[in-house]
Parts: C-alpha cells; sequence; structure tokens
C-alpha cells in the first residue's frame, strides 16, 4: 500500500506530493486515516532544518485528528472507526522509569512523528498506540488538531505547577500557543493577564478569556505589576526582560517557558528573597492529553483556527512564516 | 539598661566594644540572653557593605542562641527561662498574605535582626516573639546557633520542592551550608554526591553524609552524571557550569540555589524537553525552623563547629574571610 501525502525534498524547500510505502503494520501500532492536520511552529522550525535534525523527504504534520483505520494485531484498547489525534510524540518506550511513572513526554528515546518518520500532512499516518489518543464526545473534530500539540503544551505547566483558580496568572505571547493557554486559564477561574506586543490584539485576547492587557514593550507596566503572578506562563520564542518579568512574580512564583527561546538569565537574589522558580516544559503525557480533551470538551475550548485544503500547503506554510495567523492553521485533508 | 556587644564603626573595620541603649521592652518582644552566636558569610558581607544596607556602628550576628530574660507584656507562650534561637529574621509583620499563609520567611517588611539593629555579637538581643524559638530537647545548645540562619536555608529547599528518601540528591559546595545540607539529606534517606573544588575534602563529605564526591573543576566528571539528580543544591554564591549541572539532573529534577552568586544563565531547551527548573530560597519560616530543630534533635544532627570566645571576635572574622573554617565558627559569650 501507499500514502500520499505533500514533502520537501530541501531545507525550506516547497510542500510537493509524495508518496511512500509504510511496509507491514507493527503489530503495537495504529494506522489513522487522517482528516485534517494542524500546521505548529516547529513543523516549520523542521522544514528549516532550524534544529539540525531534519532528514529529507519530510512530511511534517504533528497535529493529526482522524479515524482509526486499522489496527495492529496486539492492539486491543483501539478499535476501526474510533475518532482519535495524535501530536508530536509516535512512540515512546514504555517501561523506561518515565514511561512507567506516566511521564512518557519525558522518555528520552521518546520518537518524533516527523522526526526521521513521515508525518500529518497526508491521508495517512501511524503511530504506536500509546500515542492515539481517542477524542471524547463534545470536542468539535475539524478544529481539534492543534489540541495535540499547542494545546496540550500549555495545558501541561498549568498540571505541573499545580495552578489553583484562585491564582493570578500572566500569559506572554497571544499566538497559536498563547491564545490557547487564555482559554484554558479562563475555563481554570483564575484571574487572567495577556502580555503581547501587538496593542490590536487587546480586544481579542479580552474575548479569549484575559481579565488584563499589558503591552509588553512598555516597561513602565512591567514594573506596576511587582507581586503579581502565581505564574507567568512564556509563550514566545523569544528573549525577555526575563528580570522585569520575575518582578511580577508573587513570592513562590514561577516563570514558565514553553516557546524555545535560545536562553534565559536572571539576577539571583530576587530567586533567593522570593523563593521564585524558571522552568520549562515540553507537551504533556498521554494521559494528561486525555485529561486536557476531557477538559476541553466539559468547557467548550477548542482553538481558534483558519482552515487550508492540505492542497493549498503551501499557501498556509507562507502564512505561518508572515507571523499572520489568528491563531492556529488547520489542512483539511483533499487528497482522494 | 544597656547592651554590651562588639561593633564596627565603618566598613571592613574591626569589631569593637560598644554598648547601646535598648529603650523599653516593647509588649511583643523578647529579650534574650545570648549564651553563643554563629558567625555567617552574611555577617561578613554586611560588615563590609557588600550589599549596601549597612548602618554603622553594626552589631553582626544572627545565628544566636540564650535563655530568655523578659518578655514584653503580650507575649504569652514564652517564658523567662527558656532556651531559644533565632535567625536571620527578628520580626515580620504577621498580618500580610504571606505572613497569614505560613511565610513569614516571604514577608516583604520583614526586619534582619542585623540590618538597621544591632544583632547578636552582644550579651542580649530583643526580637519579636513569632521568631523567637525553642530549641526542643535533644538539641547540642553549644552547637545550635547555626541552624538558625544556614541550617534551616539548607533545610528549606528540602521541603519546598519535597524531596523523597527515594531522590538522588547532588550539593554543591561543603562549607558552612553545605556541609549542613550533607548531614540533612542523610538523614532524609536520599542518596547523596557532594560537589566541591576541594578535593581535600572528600574524606569529610563521605563522614558527613555524602556517597559520592566530586571534583566540580572535572568538567568530565559531571558530563558522566547526565539525568543522574532530583535537585542539585547549590551552596556556593560563585557564577557556575549552569548548564552542565542541569544536564545532570533527572526529568523534572529541580537546581536550586541558596548561595547569592550574581546571576544565573541557562538554555531553554534543555528546560523545556526535561521539565526542568531553576530555583532559590531564602531562610524558612518560624514553623518550618521549629519542625527542623525537631527533625535534628530526633537525628542528632549538630553543625560542626570550631568555637571562639566573643572576645576573640576579629581573629574568628579573619578566619571566615580566609575561607577556612570547618565548618561553621561559633562565638561563645564571654562578656560579664
Amino acid at each position: 500500500m501507499t500514502i500520499k501525502a505533500y514533502a520537501a525534498q530541501t531545507a525550506g524547500g516547497q510542500l510537493e506530493p509524495f508518496e511512500y510505502d509504510p511496509g507491514e503494520l507493527a503489530a503495537d501500532q495504529v494506522e489513522i486515516d487522517i482528516s485534517s492536520c494542524g500546521i505548529c511552529h516547529s513543523d516549520l522550525s523542521m522544514l528549516n532544518n532550524d534544529w539540525e535534525m531534519t532528514e529529507y523527504p519530510l512530511v511534517p504534520g504533528h497535529e493529526i485528528v482522524g479515524k482509526i483505520g486499522a489496527v495492529g494485531e496486539r492492539v486491543t484498547h483501539l478499535k476501526p472507526g474510533q475518532t482519535v489525534g495524535l501530536g508530536w510524540f509516535s512512540k515512546s518506550c514504555m517501561t523506561c522509569s518515565e514511561c512507567m511513572s506516566g511521564n512518557h513526554n519525558l522518555c528520552s528515546t521518546a520518537e518524533g512523528v516527523i522526526v526521521g518518520r513521515h508525518g500529518g500532512f497526508a491521508n495517512k499516518v501511524r503511530a504506536h498506540e500509546g500515542w492515539v489518543i481517542p477524542l471524547p464526545e463534545g470536542i468539535n473534530v475539524a478544529t481539534a488538531g492543534p489540541l495535540f500539540c499547542g494545546g496540550i503544551t500549555v495545558f501541561n505547566p498549568i498540571i505541573q505547577n499545580n495552578i489553583q483558580p484562585t491564582d493570578h496568572v500572566g500569559v506572554v505571547g497571544i499566538g497559536g500557543l498563547g491564545h490557547m493557554a487564555l482559554r484554558f486559564l479562563r475555563a481554570w477561574g483564575c484571574e487572567i493577564t495577556a502580555f503581547s506586543t501587538s496593542p490590536d490584539k487587546e480586544a481579542e485576547a479580552r474575548e479569549l478569556g484575559a481579565h488584563h492587557f499589558v503591552n509588553s514593550r512598555d516597561s513602565d507596566a512591567l514594573a506596576t505589576l511587582a507581586n503579581s503572578f502565581g505564574m507567568i506562563l512564556v509563550a514566545v520564542n523569544v528573549e525577555l526582560d526575563w528580570d522585569g518579568y520575575i518582578s511580577t512574580l508573587r513570592p513562590q512564583g514561577k516563570l514558565h517557558i514553553v516557546g524555545a527561546a535560545p536562553s534565559v538569565s536572571a539576577a539571583v537574589f530576587p530567586l533567593i528573597l522570593g523563593q521564585k522558580s524558571i522552568g520549562g516544559s515540553p507537551l504533556g503525557s498521554p494521559a494528561m492529553t486525555a485529561t486536557m480533551l476531557e477538559f476541553s470538551a466539559r468547557h467548550g475550548i477548542e482553538p481558534v483556527t483558519e482552515i487550508f485544503p492540505l492542497s493549498k500547503v503551501n499557501d498556509a506554510m507562507e502564512k505561518l512564516r508572515s507571523g499572520k495567523p489568528r491563531y492556529r492553521l488547520v489542512l483539511e485533508n483533499d487528497l482522494d
């Protein structure tokens, strides 16, 4: 059999029709008939080989939704016909200490869907049964793809940092990641301040859940927010006025980074005196992804998407390059 | 009445006999007849005005042990004759959100014993009743002073980071702070690796509780320890190979700084991928100090001290300046 896809042959290249033979379905694998696939900024990073780990031809795409077409012979908890999703990881070892502790997302040998294998800009994709998560009732299938990477990436810090509905939280960067953080945190019950360099996003940020909006180029504004937040979630991939943001944390507050800025630096004294910390996290585990989906269904949380047909993938990638999406792009499979 | 003390009149100056009148004992204060007082590195920093907040004359000393001589009229939970200790803080507001949550050590208006007032290189000292902590049975009074600043400073991270007896922990710097960390962590049940730039400390570090000893100038050694520790406790005040130490943390591991290095910087990707964090903390709250004392009494934990008479305070300060104490200096009050 053959999988139809769009692939780049070179770094930064156009995506062109591409077919490949995936071989026999492994006993512990699931094959998904893709209905749609979100586009994540890391698809662009991989396309450009920014992280020096891309193999070409590259089929990007790791925010995948579809129906199960086939299951391997040892798969018993999933069935053909079920609607499921798949995010950044396609497999983890299932037996290391992290996997055995439920932290499959921290498995040191976990395999990325688009790292050395082909992803979701295609009509089908395969993955280990552990990473294929059923969509619960109440999730909008058409827009669900981005929950599986962008969504779980901003949901994980809420869990990891034990954020309570009584907390005040800041979100830096109202884009593909940040806009979902606003929706989760609003449903969580927190008081939310959005920080953005785009003052024209204020009305949308408030609609998405922010109670307050701060222009993050306004350093005086940071000074007035001293001692305010239990967590600042950094959803941009640039270096910030780290000491300024740390000063806006309450005692024991956490500066939590999910955007891949090159490095972070901070004065030590404020960390010591305020018992503050700087941390980061990748996307969440499969179990946490299922919890996030259930929470999203209950609260009607979905990403704000713009939908392109898969055949227009190059137009969609161009829109991502321009930094213009509001807020997440999704490709609808129109391959036959 | 008059309190007899040793004070410096200028930055870095010698400590000379000094008397002052503390005025009337406030209703919520306790007066301690000092039996001994530890010397902390921050006494030297304050003497030198390193933090630009010293007022002269300065009476240093904030690791104080003694018997209560008098209590203010509203003090009911402490009585004259009780053996007590006092650390860095002499007072906090008792009513802000942090104080009301038990985090008096994070009160933004907490008063330092030697900041704008006189400390424990003296025959008496006063403090708010909330910060005067009774010594439980089983604590060696002669060496207890350093528990009230150095001790609680390295005990607090164990609590804050929820360290379990099953964890592997690294301690960087085996000096006044680090040697107490080894004793606490050994009693806690952890597996402990000591990092020191002084290879001649290996035997002592093992005796103090370390299972392993690493020369921290050996960068190859750091590389072999990748993915090892749940926490690295940094008890030195210099900048380190932060990325190197972060690589030795397990997923979800914490680099925790209690030594006042100027700044910390780190690559963001390892923090994200391993869900790791960098944090700091000051000394603990009064309630945690009482818990630390009870734990120390049960496990026979005391600092390793060298005792000087208070009248030889300048010799003791000189020993601290030279970096030679093993491990904590204590002044025994020989004023009449």
